[in-house]
Formats: structure tokens, sequence, C-alpha cells
């Protein structure tokens, strides 16, 4: 069903708006849906250039029952963007400023659709950086990683995006405008609105401006990469040295598969065994703590251990950064099924890492693995012939099997990327009737005419034509 | 009005239930309230053993829309355990078993009413400790430290309570049971129902189980004391050192007030000057980042740095940790009022407590500060005599300038206290009509009867005889 947008014409916005196919056409999709043509385009794309647009498209939405769909750098893994019931797709990325650094406060304001790099740029001249920051920083958006709890990296020192949100300029369904969270670092003060809306996928409310803390760039910064006999002594490796307290800042598993496709993607000649990819940030004693770490590694058979220069660490790290592309570009004949993104209690991480790909194998599949393993956190993606419908159902198969056995170790279906269509028949395995119930109960209080990015993260959603999952799901 | 609850002794409970005046009377306030004479006595007490005890209770109180509020240790400061609209106290002190520790994944589970301590010597055994714990460890539960978002004195190095709380098991209004949050350290999977409850004082739900993160316990640890010649300086050192990235794990500021207080009761012979008590944590190179700290003392005319041994070091924070005792005792002709708990943004600390003085000055009022000086939060508490009406209303108006200039600088007028009955009146000042709606939004979502902790939070509650306000509020 196509809604009438054309009260957005009478709308008096100081950003723009268009009702154009290839405006449309462009908000149809993120990557994940675009790759699986499962796009809906939009009624119509408006631009807000200032909070008071948001809250006017909002009103003048809620009051006609119109989807409002936020969109930004499009590059959700879940399709979190799609807007599944058309309507209003509404892209963030005019509102890009940067808007104010305090320094002193290690804060920065900035509106939703400023880039990560953008950030990462701003903060850096004052010898600080965003510690969750995504590898995608120069692809995506802060509203993004915010609305669907990104992490990165560094996640396994720092935390996640919502660990360094302190404050959101939110609009409700409504057009309400409320700020959550507080300039301060610390507060109790009424219920926690701001860690509600991160991670909400833009079904509760849409990000105008967000208060970001910021850390001092530490002193001392070392990387380098380790390879093992076998994934299982790499996998065992993470855990040992996670449990013994090391203090990683980065602590990254490839497995053997992912490493062949980075070298035929990159050239970068990694040996192709199971490999850890590794930075320690330390004020003092990093050589001390990297020892520490050596010797851990050693216990489980380490057949390289390299520290490397900074140029080395830069080619070490876009190997990594850019695994994903590696993946995709493998085999022209083949292509990558919707990305796993399990995360379980690091104990687990041996286990699940041994799971996915006896699994595969057993099933006769491709499943490169990689992921920000000190988190326990595994990446992976069968790759299928598309052609091929009985590999598409292994595939699929596959892929289930692992967010099954992730959810029933303690973990979580999604450690990043959020829910959005593709994990929605997970929601209540995870998090049983009870808590689907109450994430209902609260979407219907705060967005009681389900306008805002309708069809997300609920299951048993349908929409026209039935258009409504991603391939594997 | 009083309840009817005889419900209660026709359900299948294994934990107990008493309609005895004293049992009653002992959960009519927390220690605030029980000081200001602002209990109300519940019509009876319920002490769950279980989360089906709590089920049942809760199903059947709503059914019969009769008032539910949580009681554990009673040692809140914002009258958040008293039962306002009378019905029950639900004391969740016999719920108070350590379930599991997982040291290889820095876990534990608890039910809400183990105390502090009790989980600081369980994980003690694992060379682990419970970062965020408050001063009151001793004093107070797992449960209680939850629902208010506590803090304590590591908070500066190691954040609140809610970052180290990873999974909760909550009852609703209803009686459903929902786990929220993720054994997993980070998950984006559907909405931050975990935080949500977190800090909530028992309005949304109950505690019946939390899983909590852990940390493994530093290879160095190293305090000591400074001595400044005002409380400026202090405080600009305090600022001064948190900008500069000095990695400290505790750092107290006491006013030479406090510090006086702190000699008559505990006979420590505290300089009376203003000073800062501190603490690092570290693996390696502790000393050069205690020197670096120092150098920046040294800039704001330190008088006295002490680096302490270990008996010293108790000896100085006993004094810190019972310092409220200290300013309750200082004159049997003066009470301290309601406790404030004010928390800025950092750069504004300076700034806040010399308001906070000069106000007291001005006003010709004793207010002893004391706090976590490094999160930017102050305590304070004007000593009145309670006979002297004029000096009350003088007391109550310092308390509110100082939260309502807090609150104008981007701060919150609560760091780790919480609203309960004493911060209604600020809940929107702090968040805006927007904020409140949202936040009554959620409560009308998940407990639509209004049974759970009700008069709490939101601003003007009438109860009957209105009593409904603190002393100060």
């Amino acid at each position: 069903m196509t809604h009438d947008c054309s009260f957005l014409s009478d709308l008096d916005l100081d950003g723009a708006v268009s009702f154009d196919e290839s405006a449309r056409e462009s908000h149809a999709a993120d990557w994940v849906a675009q790759e699986a043509g499962l796009g809906v385009t939009p009624d119509a794309v408006v631009w807000p250039a200032s909070t008071a647009d948001v809250s006017a498209v909002l009103e003048a939405a809620s009051e006609r029952e119109v989807p409002v769909t936020p969109y930004a750098a499009g590059t959700s893994l879940e399709g979190n963007a799609v807007p599944l019931f058309r309507g209003v797709s509404m892209d963030m990325t005019r509102m890009n400023d940067v808007l104010d650094v305090r320094p002193d406060d290690f804060q920065i304001d900035v509106e939703p659709g400023v880039m990560g790099n953008v950030v990462d740029d701003t903060v850096a001249e004052h010898g600080m950086f965003f510690p969750p920051m995504p590898s995608s920083a120069n692809l995506s958006t802060v509203g993004g990683m915010i609305v669907n709890d990104a992490s990165g990296q560094k996640t396994v020192k720092y935390g996640e995006v919502a660990d360094w949100v302190l404050e959101l300029e939110v609009v409700l369904a409504d057009g309400t405008v409320l700020e959550a969270g507080s300039k301060a670092v610390k507060t109790s003060s009424g219920y926690n609105l701001k860690d509600l809306v991160v991670g909400s996928e833009g079904t509760l409310g849409v990000v105008t401006r967000a208060t970001l803390e910021l850390e001092g760039r530490p002193e001392q910064i070392k990387g380098g990469r380790a390879v093992f006999e076998s994934m299982d002594d790499a996998a065992e490796a993470v855990y040992d040295a996670v449990r013994s307290g090391v203090d990683t800042a980065k602590i990254e598993l490839i497995d053997p598969l992912a490493a062949e496709m980075a070298n035929d993607y990159f050239d970068t000649g990694l040996p192709e065994g199971a490999m850890i990819f590794f930075e320690f940030h330390a004020n003092h004693g990093i050589d001390e703590e990297i020892d520490f770490f050596e010797t851990i590694l050693e216990a489980h058979d380490v057949a390289e251990f390299e520290i490397a220069s900074d140029d080395r660490m830069d080619e070490i790290w876009r190997a990594r950064d850019e695994l994903a592309f590696a993946v995709q570009q493998y085999d022209p004949d083949l292509e990558p099924r919707h990305p796993g993104d399990v995360t379980v209690p690091i104990s687990r991480y041996p286990d699940i890492v041994r799971y996915a790909k006896d699994l595969a194998d057993e099933r006769d599949l491709l499943l490169p693995c990689f992921g920000h393993a000190g988190d326990g956190n595994v990446h992976y993606a069968a790759l299928v012939d598309p052609d091929d419908a009985e590999a598409e159902a292994r595939a699929e198969d596959v892929y289930d099997s692992i967010v099954e056995r992730a959810i029933e170790w303690g973990g979580t279906a999604t450690g990043e990327h959020g829910i959005g269509m593709g994990k929605r028949k997970f929601l209540e395995l995870e998090h049983g009737k009870g808590g689907v119930q109450a994430m209902r109960a609260v979407k219907g209080a705060l967005d009681p005419n389900d306008i805002l990015n309708p069809g997300k993260m609920f299951p048993e959603t349908e929409t026209e034509g039935g258009r409504v999952e991603l391939p594997g799901r």
C-alpha cells in the first residue's frame, strides 16, 4: 500500500522533500537488503535540516498514520532502514554538523548524520578518540551507530556505543522533542530513556543530537598478529587471554578460510592459518602486558607471534577492516548469505567457533568466520550459489543453528548489527514471551500508531506481497 | 487508605507474610524518611523466597489494584522504599543467595537480597571485585544498588552499577517474569529493558536475579591524600587531573567542615583543610601515574601530598566511607537535612562546589561538602536546628538552588541516590515536559494499574494526609 505523502509539501521545512523515483529507489534498502533484492520503495523522501523539521514531519505523519523510517548511510546489515510499509524515508544525512567539542569534559555534540570518520578527525585534534567506533567509521553515521548500538574492535577494552553516549535529543512519533540522559557522566535521575533509544533502530524515536563521551589517546599503542596451528588453538588462546585479564584493546580472530579470502582480495600474503590480530593501549608497561599475552598464547601452540611496525599495522588492520568485502568478492559464482553476528560469554567462545566451523564442514558449506573475539563475538557468512535452492536451504539452516546455539549458551543473536528484519524470528527465543511482550508494550506507549520504522524488530510482521524476510531468515 | 491484603494469606508462597504492627512499622521508611518521621506504614509485609512468590504476589496485587513497594535494606536516601500508598511492602532480603560464580566469564549470579559485602567476599576468592560497589557495601543489597543505579568511589574509573549489570530477571506488575539483557558482554538485540529497569526504583518491575560483571583485581593499588590551601584549589586540582586524563580509580573531595566533623566523630586527626583522597589501580607503572598526578596537584598549591601505607589507607578511607555518619553526629542540637547528590560535567565541578559553599556562607548555614569528585559528584547536607523554622526554610532554599544550578550547567539532580520522593519536584526541570511524558508513558505501559511503588519519581503525587514531601523538598 502506498501512502499519500503530499502533506510533506505543505510543511514549512528547512530541509528538502522529494517524490522522484530515483530518490525513492535509493532509499529502498540497506546493504544486505540491496544485495538480496529486498528493498521496498518509500513513497517520499524527506531530508530534515533541523530538529524542528523532524518534529514537524513526525507530528504530521502521526496524525495521518503514515509510516516514517529513518535512513542515514544505509550501511546496516539487517534491513534496519528498509521502509517495509513504504511511507516516508527520513534521510538524516543533512543533519551532519559537529555542534560543539568540549575537550575538558571529553565530550562532543553532533547531529546524527555526521560520519564516524568526521568524529575521529575532529577529536583527534584534541588528542582524543571515540572508543567504540566501528571499523566502518568512514561509511556510517553516528546516528546509525547509536540506534543500532554498534560496537567496534576496541569494544573489548572500552565497551559498546551505548557506554559512550551521554545524552540524546530525540523526537518521538508524535513530534515531542525530549532530551534523554545527561551531560554529567553518571545519573540516577528518572528512567534511562537514553539507553532505551540506543539500539531501538528508529522504532521509538528519531535521534536529532547526541553528546558522545571521548577518551584520551593512550601514551602507548602497539599491536601485531599471532598465527596458530588450528582454529581451536586460536579460539582457546583468546579465551585464555581474556579470562586471565590480559588488557587488550583489540583482539580479533580470523579463520584460515577468511584469511585466504583476504589474500585473494588484498594480495596481503597473510599466512593461511587461524590468526589473531591484536592491539594494546596503555600509558605504562605495554611491553610487559604484551609479554604476558605472548606467554598465554605460547600455551596454545602459537606458531608465529609478530609485533608490527606502524606501517605494517595499517596493512594488517586493513585486511581485517575490509574482510566483509573480501568475502563478498571471493568467488563470482557464490554469494555470501546474511552475515551472522552472534556473541556468547567468553567461556563459550571456543565452543561456538568450533560448532560453526564443524557444522559448515558437515553441511558442505564455505563459511568464513571472523570477529571481535575478545567480546565473544563471531561473524560468519555462508557462501552459496544463488541458483542452488538446496544450498540456500542448507545455509539458512546452518545460520539458524548457530544463532540458536549461541542463545542456548547464554549469548545473543546479535552483538552489534541489531534485529532489523533479519533476526526478528529469534527475538522471542532470546528474550522469551515476557521480554517481547514488555518490548511491545514500550513500543505501543511511545509510538501508539506504529508509524516509526514499522515491521522491524518484532516477529510475524507481514507486509504486502510477503516481502518481509531476508534470505537465510 | 488501607488496603485489604488478606489475599496474601491465600497464596501458596515459599516465603512469609506478616500483618503484625512491628513488622509493618519496620518497613515504613528508609534512612532519611525515618529521620524525618515521614514513614508510611504498609498494610502487610511479604518476604518472598522465590521468583514464583514475587510473581504470585504481584499478579494477585495487580488484580486487586493493591500497591506493592519493594523493600530491601532500607538504606536509600530519597524515601525510595516508603510505601506511600500503603498496601504491601515486599521485603526482598530472604532472596539472598549467591546462585553461581563463573570466574572464567567474570560473572556472578545473585538474588537481589544479597548484601554488597557478600559479593565482595565471594568474588575476592577469585581475585576479582565488583567495580561500582558503593561505600555502603556492608549495609545495602545488590537489588537496591541496581534499582537505584548506585555508584561508588571507583566509578570514576570503572563506571556505575548499570555498566556492570549484564542480565536481570524481572517480574512485571502483572506477574510476568522476564529476562532482560544478556550474559554476552555486548548485545544489540531488542530494546534495552535491562537498563530501563536499572534505576527505576521498583516502579517498573521487581528484580529477582542479577548477573553482574566483575573485574580482575589490578596488580598494583596505591592511594593517599592531598591537602590544599583552599576548596577552590582542591576542586580545580580535581578538574585539572581529570581533564588531563590521569587514570585515578578513586578521587574524593572533602571540605574543611566535613574534615572537622570526621575528626570529631572518628578522632582521626585529619588536617582541617580541603582534602582529596585518592587511589590508583594499574597493572604497570602506577608510580609514574601517581607522579603525573602529583605534578598536576602542585600547580594548584597542594600543601601536603601523602602516599599511604596499607594500614594508613584503611584509616583514611574509613573517615571518607563513614563521613555521612560523622555529619549526622556532629552536633546534638543540629540535624542534617536531606543530603544533596548533584553531579555536573567535570568542567563545572569547581563552580558547583564554590557555588554551594558560598551560598551556604551567605545564608549562614553549616553545609559540609564531600563526594566523588572525579565524577563531578558532590554530596552536601545543611545542618539545622529542627526547632528553627526559618533555618529550615533557608536550608531548603539552598538545597534547591544547588540542584537547579547543577541542572542548568548540564548536570543531574542525582548522581546515585535516585529520585524517590525527595527529588520528584526536579524531574521535569531536568528532563523537560517531553522527557517526563515519555517516562510516564513507559510506566503506564508496564504497570497500567500503577501498583509498583506508586507515588515515586513523578511529581505532584498526593497521598492521604499530604505526607508526601521530605524536609527540604
